[in-house]
């Protein structure tokens, strides 16, 4: 499933940005940092339990949010962008 | 449709700032704030076009990244949290 996890964290604060680097390098262990704040994820059910149990003893529940959407299966290919935004690919083609 | 919008802006800056803060006063005459830079809005494809033209008269195009993401028809209702974030109710149920 492709997942989009977005973090909210006081980064003004040295705590608030160590746990950003620690959630960032969580998931980048899991898929895309597309944005400071954005990861694009590919996974199954039992890998994001697991990223979610370890997320939870990182962030700071008073204070930290995070939002895991799930997105239609097509979802990584059909981002609009503006900026310096691109298209991430996930899955490399095959060629036959 | 649903739409996830993620605003990526060097916020260091007092330039950036206030950009974030015309991207955020934008989006919030479209949809809800959910983290400071994540946008949930309910739109249509005319509305958002509309939406992103005024974004990139705000945004610095070298700098900034925007990305839209398409959810599925309950996308906002299927959002896994943790943290301080909660799920935001976009539309009113019907009392009948």
């Amino acid at each position: 499933m492709d997942i989009m996890l977005t973090y909210d964290v006081d980064t003004t604060s040295p705590e608030g940005r160590r746990r950003l680097r620690r959630v960032a390098k969580l998931c980048e262990g899991h898929g895309l940092r597309v944005q400071k704040s954005v990861f694009e994820i590919v996974t199954d059910n039992k890998t994001l339990l697991q990223l979610l149990d370890q997320l939870d003893t990182i962030i700071d529940t008073n204070t930290d949010s995070i939002r895991l959407y799930r997105l239609p299966g097509d979802g990584f290919d059909d981002v609009q962008t503006l900026g310096t935004a691109q298209i991430q690919p996930h899955r490399e083609d095959l060629v036959l």
